[in-house]
């Protein structure tokens, strides 16, 4: 990272633009590669453009079932003036074929065979007539090059195939796999060091969780960040001490490309993932709050070369933190392409406030009425209520500039979740 | 299955109507499921539905950081008429506690807190002042039950939380876990056994393919199945010989739940993959084409209780015959719900013709220009040019009542792959 042109933004700021500003003015450290079998490539990340080394097909083939000949042979043929030529031998599928067509001649082959040395042409069967072993008539004449796949018509050596961070698709295997290739060069998946901060935590699946709160965030974060193709090093949970949260975020620094630390902003007046930062090293960039609603208690420090971003301990705002700050930063530093999100138009129930200058993920039940899409928005006392992210199938983005929605309004809905699936 | 309400369905159809009327018709085998700890659970599928074993939050705790207190003893407070009650300690995130509020008592939490024994509401710390070790003065009134999170207020317990066929988030782990639950019943994942077909094949990695072909239809088919969450059993590649395609397809049917068959549909004006499995003894039902375009030889049959899709040997036009035949009775046998597709509005860049009665699959390249997204129709020879799906970011579906779709005619595209992802 460049660290001369970066400047601190302290103060709270509209999240696109935050995100943007600062991830404009970083030189992301270099990509790490690892060259992995193509049956184990699907979803990774291609690190480099990938140019054909050959040409598809790689010989010129028949488009159809019929005779490879020479077109002038057939020049003049017709129904009433049948032209007839001499049959010599057949190419079946798969053959590795040796035989050569002369002046004259025509030579069976079935669609994918190629095309036999001297041929320039294939007449379809159906215009064909067998006479006998050694004669067939042809009803039809041909241009040089019909029903002729020629070699490179599909990719052209050294033709630019696949981009740099594009995410593995089936047919890009499939692709890889048609150009010879048996493996490839991915990016090795980046590591997310994962911390949750609280005394009030206990690990999942303790007894007695009476006075004490089970930590939700650690699973729903790392399975987000797994999502988008990241490898997760879990830190377990901290207590709200200084000194036990900045240990475990030097052993974070050591093990990951970034961490994430959930909580830790609420305790009392203190923000102890923020003191621990600055108790480590002096942080390069950081944003400290960030406008929306649920997960104001945003943060992001740049500490050593390596991002750490500080979430709500509210797992909804969490997941809306990591949505708005951690995703876009993962998406420039794994330098891949945002894949494209359902959106569905609904009509919303009632009135939605919202406070200007805030963006407000609002949850909504999208449900399907007499043809029409129908938005509720789900109700929830706060940002710790994790069963509004069941409820809820979309999210209502509601920008900076609006103070709300009207009822009856139609409004695009971000769909998380299939409709039917919701309760 | 219920054989006896299946009748042979053999005409060309149209394809949701084929698809719809055999699934209706099928009693699907009961699904297998598994236990799996919820780290390992993501994107697996529930398998019944999951109601809560427990309330949350367990216990009334508080929504601010304040004072637990005894409501009536706040009335009529204000700043011109503070009221002071005795400060009996401390509760702190995450104590056990064992304090009870008396009356006239207050006592200090943070937000999360439980709510002592003897409280009723929580007065915000803002509304106070501590004058000395003993006493804090208070300025405003609360209502019982004001600022306190009830138990039972997220979840109550035996509340529907998941419904059966889920496919778990990353905050249905979390709210799994908040459940206090370490495991989970999903279902088993289908398995799906995978034969090409062709005399011209050759697997992926061979050298010398000059006059074969790579086979590049187990990769892309099978990554298709895993995406849906499938596990694939790979039958390798038959030659066109019916006793070949008989034993493999014998050998996915011991070992798979449902078996795809590439290829073996245009070898001369047989269909092997259907004569094989007539062979193996009477099927069924048995859909033998289907009218989508490209992807025409589309075959299904049951046999023996078990599903055998047969796939056209070109790549593109299996892809489009697993997305429209497949992938619905994979969805209906594992009981999930169909994911929510990204889908843009597009202007079309040149007129396409379609036939009549046959559903069309065009592939598109989709950009942004001047803030308006434009379709380029992705040109193609056949079907078995996989270069299209590379060069392609999206499918325009053409129904089969239009014979064409115009220049300049706005059309939702359906997206497969980031807008800027294609070359």
């Amino acid at each position: 990272m460049n660290n001369t042109k970066i400047k601190a933004i302290k103060q709270t700021l509209k999240i696109e633009k935050a995100v943007k500003k600062i991830l404009d003015k970083i030189e992301f450290p270099e990509l790490t590669s690892e060259v992995v079998p193509i049956e184990e490539a699907l979803g990774r990340i291609l690190v480099e453009n990938l140019k054909s080394p050959k040409e598809i097909p790689q010989y010129d083939k028949s488009a159809v079932d019929g005779y490879a000949l020479v077109a002038e042979n057939t020049f003049g043929a017709s129904l009433i003036n049948p032209l007839i030529l001499r049959k010599a031998g057949q190419v079946k599928t798969g053959d590795i074929d040796t035989t050569e067509v002369k002046d004259g001649e025509a030579v069976l082959l079935y669609t994918g065979s190629r095309i036999p040395k001297g041929a320039n042409a294939v007449l379809m069967v159906e215009y064909t007539n067998i006479i006998d072993n050694e004669k067939i008539e042809i009803h039809a004449s041909v241009a040089p090059g019909q029903n002729v796949s020629q070699s490179g018509e599909d990719v052209k050596s050294g033709e630019l195939i696949l981009k740099k961070g594009t995410r593995l698709k089936p047919q890009d295997l499939g692709m890889l796999v048609a150009l010879g290739l048996t493996k490839v060069e991915v990016l090795k998946k980046p590591k997310i060091a994962l911390l949750s901060t609280g005394s009030e935590l206990i690990p999942p699946g303790s007894e007695d969780t009476l006075g004490r709160t089970i930590d939700v965030n650690r699973i729903i974060i790392s399975s987000m960040a797994r999502v988008l193709g990241a490898e997760v090093i879990d830190l377990g949970i901290a207590k709200d001490d200084l000194d036990e949260i900045k240990l475990k975020i030097e052993d974070g620094m050591a093990k990951g490309d970034l961490i994430i630390v959930t909580g830790g902003t609420s305790v009392g007046d203190t923000d102890l993932t923020l003191d621990a930062i600055n108790s480590i090293d002096k942080p390069q960039t950081l944003i400290h709050g960030i406008s929306i609603r649920p997960g104001k208690p945003t943060g992001l420090a740049i500490l050593k070369n390596k991002f750490i971003a500080s979430l709500s301990g509210y797992p909804v705002a969490a997941m809306i933190g990591f949505e708005a700050l951690v995703k876009p930063i993962l998406i420039k530093m794994m330098g891949i392409f945002e894949d494209p999100t359902p959106v569905i138009r609904a009509k919303l129930t009632r009135r939605i406030t919202s406070s200007l200058g805030e963006k407000n993920y609002v949850r909504v039940r999208v449900e399907k009425s007499d043809g029409e899409f129908i938005a509720y928005p789900v109700r929830s006392t706060g940002s710790g209520i994790i069963s509004s992210m069941i409820r809820a199938n979309g999210f209502l983005i509601i920008p900076e500039d609006r103070e709300g929605i009207d009822e009856e309004e139609i409004v695009e809905i971000l769909l998380f979740r299939p409709i039917d699936e919701v309760i």
